[in-house]
């Protein structure tokens, strides 16, 4: 880099950020000059953030952590995982996208979470919480292999470590003694306060570090203790490891083996940089547990720190006059926060203020009514209480509510126990995150047959979040689901009928629905829905349309206009997509040109592939189905779908209006237009 | 009961087992009854085993545990549940189940894992590891939302507790301090030697035991520490507990809030009631660690604890005379044993010794075979090194294998890591238990796009382990993932040449292999497979096979057969799902008056499905194949499948020859037999 001393005019300190070609240029600077780029990275991130949404309080909690790793390790030769990946932003503005950063998060911009495609300082792509540590270790078994000798460290925040595969990575990696540094990024609270008894364990450790200058006196006690008989010796030695675990907390992960360096203060660098230096010297694998503070150097994020989690900021005139300025103190922001918007502050919001409360909200709303009725209903989250609006339950019904940390695995079967214990649970987690508890679904749930509700939230495209999250994989997972009742409501009044449903019936439900707002429908008193009973809500003679979820509504609107073209379009709101309504959609499918199957899903055995094999199966028996060929609309195989708003997102994929409308279009022109030479290779959706 | 001394003549002892009407009648039972009764229960499962296969050694080991928990509890009121489940055979025949025990994992018969269908102290199915924390919490919490009163225990091994779901679940319970009992049922072995830290620590807890007589005196030379200053109180309590800690192993369970007793001895009947009285009276979730002998009371299943993990026996001719005799001592087997039938010995063996290796033989040779040439690649399991072959690569190149234990979410994220650190990772799960890693597999290896072979052995029918350990669901999941490339060979030559493919390219690879015998085929030099190239194997102009997987053999046979009908039939190996031959299924299909697809897997948007979903392409626009209707074969939809051999399990869901045959004659009626009203709805397989 070029000194940052060059290039001063009168402006009293010169931005030190924009000059770094890379993080080895981190070297060179003295302890005020790094102090000053920690300001300088905070203030990029909020201004940002208050344009584009993401995750505010993580990465600022991580700044001075992200300097210290990157001043100790030369990456990209040494490997810095970032596990989940939302605390990356100080990593990104330090390894080459400062210049795009504020993109972040839109189509085609720089992705929320590291991306290999985008830096080669980026590890893995990621965003889900808990792979780093075996990540890392991967790596650090793989250079053991190679004989090389590049360092290995991953940053893990509290409450992924209590996620079963960091947990089950932790046994691992004490167990193997890899060299590799983990940094415990502890700020007590990661998408809500973390729950668990490792938690409240780490907690006692903090409480407890207080004793450390104890040390020595209890030493010198120890060497009082009388030496009795045979036993002494060894009796010495147990009793000096217990006086070390006394003075030394943590003792919980060196009995597993790993070396426990704690409580380091998460915002000194030079701190940080003497205890990540000594964790390497010390070899094996070493644990650096860092107190950091989340939303560190924004006000209203360290206020509200639940609210923050990859929420837009409020109206920030006075933080976009900060930066202006070009000043660059730690702590840069000094503006009184506007009010925090008014709906759905959490995970994954969009930066516009809707109109129509979302989805989850009808869903909260409806559940705690229920619950009001109902007192075996029993809910559940993952890590996301405010998220899935399940704080509304516990705020109701805190005996009747459960927040297992990010476990996802264990919500779903602890609520298999639940149910058989006489329970009605409702396990309320996003449709990626899901995947995680699939064995659970099938071994547990079904397998049991006990009537769990899966409310499957953030359902379809989540937009900014990106490839790690879109919820596009989990319907198909469970179309093949014996005893399991698949279903998603066109509209937030169908929602709330069908979460109705799924608690007045004795099966597992999965009840799929997505992250937008509502549509803003007159309100409809919940009625209870036959299970698997599909509903024609347009009539038509020349197409039929099947539609899962709430893309029916957008299909409604393409059917408008095809009529306004002179094609007469049937649209059935199938509600269910397991079991299907066969008898409806094949009495209605008999005699039309074309049969349309849409969902905001992957296309490959979902919702559609129900459909066409439906009617494949009448069609052995009943030629006259032959001619009516199925074309199933949904997101495209064979891809991630990477981040952007979720507009965006529907243009770019053709799922919007205009884009159904026009892929109806095209398959009425291909079917018009006789045979191309297997046009289905390069038309794969 | 009635009493154990009536009907006495000259017999030396009444058998007790076959008098018991249910666990009541346990506590009547004197202490030299209970130790008969022990004798008389492990006779029962060793006779059982030596015939139906099955899990020996862990049931062994919980005898006198089992009589323990039902003298305490009053199932099925309070509840016990069996992690896992294959340690529930005592508990199966103090439950009932002793008349059919004969039946055991055969067709019709009693399950080798609970099931609630037999038996109402069962609490739930289960057969995968480290659910039953899950479930117990969910029980317990459920009784305090109930406000009643019964007691809840669960018994989980010591490799199970390793798994995520367990230790998430052991978090959660230390936070929410429900009471229950948890019997940690450590007999140092689940599957395979317990690997992972925690296994260590458990070790250490077990030799530091002996140490526990040493804590009075260390009481004592406690007070003789001198008091100073103010900080005396304090330090004062925080040694007690150094000395507590001492004095009382398990403190890693004490700071996650579990109360810990241990260790206690696991045969010795009143000491484990003595102890669980005391667990319960404690209030609060307290561990009970119970040490048990796998295998107890059989030599050979002590000897040798992998090799009879759900093995059959080596013949029993002793067996069976000392059970004709009526004698009840608590070790009955005095024989030695046979020697261990000599190809695959593990989990899941069929009593039949097969005169052709398994596809597993044939998968671990060839890898072996190829980690000889490729340094890069490294073996990774999940508890099951010798079922899954890949203890011959830990033979062989012990630096490139890893036994993560039970924890089948952290061996895939692992091989992600080891596949972006320069290695060529090929992770070996049974496909049911690969269910545990799907999120994994979507997340970390396919949204990477790294070269890591997921080995899917035990793809289709399992047969004797029942419902939760068919690999019926895996495909599916799979053929939705970007990234993936979906194979299974025909036979176990095509299975050498598909993993040398699977090692030679750049991309994420399932390989799914069944848990059969091979066909005993010619050997062929294996050759690399184009990727997504099927095989044509049989030519015809009538109708279409395609088939995936050695299921592909059968349908050879049923083509066989139709051919002396005068049906000419085509035969594709497709030997990819994913991606399919579009291009030469597209043209063999052209001009067939039938398609059919097979696979041992569920129908539901499996590979039958990605065929269809690829010819209704081609409908859309060439209406030539709207003629040519899909007949997808495979494991019904919407079901398990229960336990039974293979054998039996194909022959009743058609899968055999003769079924296969008739499936596709019934298809071939139904096409001409003209439409029936909506027949699809009662055939949907």
């Amino acid at each position: 880099m070029t000194g940052p001393t060059e290039g001063m005019d009168h402006e009293p300190v010169v931005p030190i950020l924009p000059r770094l070609e890379g993080p080895a240029d981190l070297r060179g600077l003295t302890d005020p000059q790094l102090a000053q780029l920690a300001g300088e990275i905070r203030e990029e991130i909020i201004h940002t953030v208050a344009t584009t949404g993401g995750h505010l309080g993580s990465s600022l909690g991580v700044v001075e952590l992200t300097i210290a790793l990157h001043r100790l390790l030369e990456s990209p030769r040494d490997r810095i995982v970032w596990d989940t990946g939302h605390q990356a932003y100080p990593h990104k503005l330090l390894t080459g996208r400062l210049q795009d950063f504020g993109t972040l998060r839109q189509l085609g911009g720089v992705g929320g979470f590291p991306r290999r495609s985008e830096s080669e300082h980026d590890v893995m792509d990621g965003g889900h919480a808990g792979t780093g540590l075996s990540i890392a270790e991967g790596l650090a078994a793989a250079r053991d292999i190679r004989h090389s000798l590049e360092r290995i460290a991953v940053v893990v925040g509290d409450a992924a470590l209590m996620s079963g595969l960091s947990l089950e990575a932790l046994n691992d990696i004490g167990h193997r003694q890899t060299d590799m540094l983990i940094v415990l990024n502890d700020n007590e609270m990661s998408i809500s306060p973390t729950v668990g008894a490792l938690s409240r364990y780490l907690s006692e450790v903090k409480l407890s570090n207080t004793w450390r200058r104890g040390r020595s006196l209890w030493d010198r006690s120890a060497e009082m203790i009388p030496i009795m008989g045979g036993l002494a010796l060894e009796l010495s030695q147990r009793f000096r490891k217990s006086v070390v675990n006394f003075a030394q907390p943590g003792q919980l992960f060196e009995d597993l083996g790993i070396t426990y360096i704690g409580v380091v203060p998460g915002h000194d660098i030079p701190t940080l940089e003497r205890n990540f230096r000594a964790a390497f010297a010390l070899g094996g694998p070493v644990l650096v547990h860092v107190r950091t503070q989340k939303g560190r150097g924004y006000h209203p994020a360290e206020r509200d720190q639940v609210a923050f989690h990859g929420a837009a900021l409020p109206p920030m005139a006075d933080t976009h006059e900060a930066r202006g300025s070009g000043t660059a103190k730690a702590v840069p922001v000094k503006a009184e926060p506007a009010p925090a918007p008014a709906l759905e502050p959490a995970d994954g919001v969009s930066p516009t203020v809707e109109k129509v409360p979302n989805y989850t909200h009808f869903f909260a709303t409806e559940l705690v009514a229920i619950a009001a009725e109902d007192r075996r209903v029993v809910g559940i989250t993952a890590g996301m209480p405010t998220g899935t609006g399940m704080n509304r339950i516990q705020a109701a019904f805190p005996d009747r509510f459960v927040d297992v940390g990010i476990a996802e695995q264990h919500a779903v079967t602890l609520a298999t126990g639940l149910a058989i214990g006489g329970m009605r649970p409702v396990v309320a987690i996003y449709s990626t995150f899901l995947q995680r508890a699939f064995d659970q679904t099938v071994h547990d749930v079904c397998q049991n047959d006990q009537p769990v509700v899966l409310a499957v939230d953030r359902a379809g495209l989540v937009g900014e979040d990106g490839t790690s999250h879109q919820g596009m994989f989990t319907l198909p997972v469970q179309l093949q689901l014996p005893n399991l009742v698949v279903a998603s409501p066109r509209d937030e009044q169908e929602l709330r009928a069908l979460l109705r449903t799924a608690l007045a019936q004795d099966h597992p439900f999965a009840l799929h629905y997505p992250r937008d707002a509502g549509f803003g429908v007159p309100v409809r008193e919940p009625e209870l829905v036959p299970i698997g009973r599909g509903e024609v809500i347009r009539d038509g003679t020349d197409v039929l349309f099947v539609g899962f979820g709430p893309i029916v509504m957008r299909a409604m609107e393409a059917a408008e206009r095809l009529a306004a073209d002179g094609v007469s379009v049937e649209v059935i709101d199938a509600r269910f997509a397991k079991p299907l309504d066969r008898g409806l959609i094949l009495d209605r499918a008999r005699g039309k040109r074309l049969v349309v199957t849409f969902e905001e899903s992957v296309v490959t055995g979902g919702f559609g592939a129900a459909v066409l094999e439906l009617v494949e199966q009448a069609r052995l028996t009943d030629p006259a189905y032959r001619d009516i060929p199925v074309r199933i609309v949904g997101l495209p195989a064979d891809r991630f779908v990477d981040h952007g708003s979720v507009t965006d997102l529907r243009r770019v994929l053709r799922l919007d209006v205009d884009g159904l409308t026009a892929q109806v279009r095209e398959a009425l022109d291909a079917l018009e237009g006789g045979p191309l030479e297997r046009r289905g290779a390069s038309t794969p959706a």
